[in-house]
């Protein structure tokens, strides 16, 4: 996180794209760093390079700064997920590669993962709208649509309803990211106390799922 | 939430047990009805029936007394998880009966289940803290055990390593606890829009886990 720590006195040079699109890259940047609470609106405004009030033409609040920067990155998100997902046709093949996707850009990105898995969490507002957020429900939607494939063409088990096995894949990733992120040294997977490899945890996840998931012939 | 919040001007009455446990108890019913940051430490004072100092004897700030409370209730509840689990010998069926101990203490007791699982996640302190939480990783070693006793006896693979699949679960049964506390509501488990069965669901996810677990013949 340090290195994308703004310098005291030296905003970050303005950049090409618009302002609404820099001041979210300024709060993605100053939440991962401070965290939510403690993040101030006038860093994020110094690290865009512009005025403390612009912020508010923008943004209602710091909450909504917030859930515009979730809406933001988790558009980026499922698009990245979509299209790893579509370069395969099999739903076990689908299942694995959004899998591998989603952890890999934790590793890439963990300033975005910071703050998509551990400061929104922090922010009362979201959690209460969680249910509803329409970019969190069209990742629960890809996931829905795989397993449903699966269950059509008789490779996943139709025992559990396609909307609950997403929700329940999304839990474990989503565990596996914030365990990574809050540098959690699970000993068997890192035995030098190191972070443990999140990309090679991929196949343990994508493992337990599709076989758990699977039809069975006694069905 | 309502039945539980204090009258305003009357306080609860004084129960038995000591100080402590008194402010404990009223902490945990002020934060799942107005959230952890919105918490008033007068409110959680008043309903304890204790001056607002006296929550300073016993705690440093709010902070401290979520995690004092995150400590209490979790071992309350790794306490009822192992009793659950210790009614059983194999592992497929421990493992099942963690699950469903787990679920069910969700719908039987929401509001210690609200601050366990909603607003602790919003305590930037504890987020942070969490991987070395002694108390969470008491429950986390409770599953790693039952896990590993599956993986020796030859029932579940051992190419999952215990301690990852022991976070997995965890992942998985907590984000269907959050799923129903927030109350999503999921089209094809609950048809009439009311909340998803949490008791049922535990029948998902103990499917999805054990045969994810299974050891293959061809291993």
């Amino acid at each position: 996180m340090t290195a994308h720590s703004a310098e005291p006195g030296k905003p970050a040079p303005p950049e090409k794209g618009d302002k609404r699109e820099r001041i979210l890259d300024a709060a993605e940047h100053v939440f991962a760093a401070h965290g939510f609470f403690a993040a101030k609106v006038s860093e994020i405004a110094e690290r865009a390079g512009v005025a403390d009030g612009t912020i508010y033409l923008y943004f209602k609040n710091k909450d909504d700064l917030l859930i515009s920067l979730f809406e933001s990155r988790m558009e980026r998100v499922n698009a990245h997920l979509a299209s790893h997902v579509a370069k395969h046709t099999k739903p076990k093949e689908k299942l694995d590669a959004f899998i591998r996707a989603y952890l890999a850009l934790v590793k890439e990105q963990p300033a975005a993962a910071e703050v998509l898995t551990v400061e929104l969490r922090q922010s009362a507002k979201f959690m209460k709208g969680q249910p509803t957020n329409p970019k969190f429900a069209e990742l629960l939607r890809l996931l829905a649509t795989i397993v449903g494939e699966g269950q059509a063409a008789g490779v996943f088990t139709d025992a559990i309803p396609a909307p609950v096995a997403a929700r329940m894949i999304f839990g474990l990733v989503d565990e596996m990211a914030l365990a990574w992120l809050l540098g959690d040294k699970t000993p068997e997977s890192a035995p030098r106390g190191k972070k443990f490899d999140i990309v090679r945890a991929a196949d343990w996840v994508g493992a337990l799922i599709t076989q758990g998931l699977e039809r069975r012939s006694t069905q």
